[in-house]
């Protein structure tokens, strides 16, 4: 019997050409190594593309919007309501998601995978509703076995729309009143950190807030800390929208598709995404380092080295959409720079 | 009598369109604060253009290039017949910058201020020859103060151009074999610091060569240690393509238009044109920090806080046109996105 379809094995990056790419590199017309991330960047996709001169012309976003029960113990700056009003926002095109998306001509998907309020039918987002939010942590697993599976898969279908689009790029996004906690305490839970080292002030608690925060993930840890694997962490302690970003890291990169992973909590579902399946590591690609002070201790633990220190904080996808410019145009330069030999211009090693 | 032009009044920013676009700011649907670097480069802008909500769809890029007498010392990794070739390179499209140019949709002009080799007539190169090079600063200033000035009015010569175009930002690039020596010379100079601060690789000399390069800034400073103005040492230290980056951070700054600085060189000659006219320092926005040690040491003087640090070190302009999609994302989400009362979305205030 097979095992579940997270299990299945991710396509190879190409050797072959990143090994072009890195020579090509070598022959523009500048100092080698000049280009910095840049450059490796353009190397990486090269890797991931199977071709020497990488392209991401068509990139596609799914921002996974979804409740989580945790929300009831006090620990955001923002009634829970706002989950639903901001995937209407989503729609009407007035989020930052969505002038992001419309700006770098991205193709932009909502799916609700389970709002407290209901917002209802909405043209550019999808039902996919598993349940009014999850159950708050601190008393039982914020998710069955089944509802995990779900929005495990809710993520793989995401990415399954990507390809069926020609994808070049996966960003996965996400809205949920209360998911710094749940992504904090997925990561303590997975690092065996302590809260102090993952707790932040997510959208902007006050200090207060933020040792309420840090109290209730401590009690969340105890109350599982019988629980071992990361399967049984991420439906403990996660959400459907972050269960879902974990499916779209193992799914995308089963599909050999890149993925440009977001801030805090997309950070915190691709940790999971690694540990439930490693084949997944090398088509992620980290696109900045939050403002969220425990993004950092994630990014570590997954050896991620982001493109950018902007101090954004908003989630949403929002922080992988405006890193996209700089991938193409590392892809630009890859492909477009004149060779020193085109050129005519001597290498330096005469010099 | 008037003084020189380039101690003439800069103009002024906005405060109130700054305090228009920063009360914009926390009426858009997101957590205050959260969009980090993005809002406050927004509200600057919106200062700078003297409206709330700021664009940046005309920018306009001068590449400024030029020999240092210096290079004779075997200061860098390429012989100097590089530095005309590469105007030859600019000109045909191959170099990073004019990519970058072509991807952004910036207007693209180079100026040759004076290469050793006169690479002759050139589509799309300004010729604005000074002399076939400076003079080697260990000996003699670099230039003489009549040659100073021809540099300073070629950059503002090339913001009127921008001006013209009715371009909304401008960027100075530089190409000059041996030109990080000179820049951190000035820098050592106008801020008294050791030259193993400021002197880096550059584009890649090896230990020896770094050894090499420090001795002779060394050297130099002591040669050139009675003189004190700013003017004097950007004569006595500098080169024709980073002189004209000053002028033209000046010139701008007198004519309101926002100039945005890229790495070292570029660096060290907007400090230049901070001590000679502290009044333009409001209008230089700092695009990254370069992979060169030195440049941390620059921007500190300046108390810049650079957008990116992608580890790049290429010169041409390149690092601050890598950075224009960011401002102008910056710029989109600013006037883009809806704000709570649009939406409908609770501000947060009553949770």
């Amino acid at each position: 019997m097979p095992g579940p379809w997270w299990e299945q094995a991710c396509a190879q990056p190409s050797a072959r050409h990143a090994a072009l790419a890195r020579a090509r590199q070598q022959r523009l017309t500048k100092p080698p190594g000049s280009l910095g991330q840049l450059e490796q960047v353009a190397v990486q996709l090269a890797a991931l593309q199977g071709c020497e001169r990488p392209r991401l012309d068509r990139v596609w976003i799914s921002v996974f919007a979804a409740d989580h029960g945790i929300a009831a113990e006090g620990v955001s700056a923002f009634p829970q309501s706002v989950t639903a009003a901001m995937v209407r926002n989503f729609a009407a095109g007035g989020a930052a998601i969505s002038v992001l998306a419309r700006e770098i001509g991205a193709q932009l998907e909502v799916v609700d995978l389970g709002t407290v309020m209901d917002p209802g039918e909405l043209p550019g987002v999808r039902r996919a509703r598993i349940a009014a939010g999850t159950a708050n942590f601190l008393d039982a697993p914020a998710m069955s076995r089944d509802q995990l599976e779900q929005a495990l898969t809710s993520g793989a279908a995401s990415v399954a729309r990507a390809r069926a689009w020609n994808a070049a790029l996966f960003i996965g996004g996400e809205m949920g009143i209360g998911n710094t906690t749940s992504a904090a305490a997925l990561g303590c839970a997975l690092l065996r950190a302590a809260p102090t080292e993952l707790v932040g002030p997510g959208t902007g608690v006050d200090a207060r807030g933020l040792e309420r925060k840090r109290a209730v993930v401590e009690r969340a840890l105890r109350a599982h800390a019988q629980r071992r694997s990361p399967l049984e962490l991420l439906a403990a302690l996660g959400g459907f929208e972050i269960a879902a970003l974990t499916g779209s890291c193992i799914a995308a990169a089963q599909a050999g598709l890149p993925v440009l992973v977001d801030g805090f909590i997309a950070t915190a579902a691709a940790l999971y995404a690694v540990h439930l399946n490693p084949g997944c590591r090398p088509w992620l690609l980290f696109a900045h380092r939050s403002h969220e002070p425990g993004h950092r201790r994630l990014l570590q633990a997954l050896e991620a080295e982001p493109l950018m220190d902007l101090g954004l904080r908003l989630g949403e996808g929002s922080g992988a959409a405006v890193a996209v410019p700089l991938l193409r145009l590392a892809c630009s330069l890859h492909a477009g720079m004149a060779t020193f030999e085109e050129a005519g211009v001597s290498d330096g090693s005469r010099a």
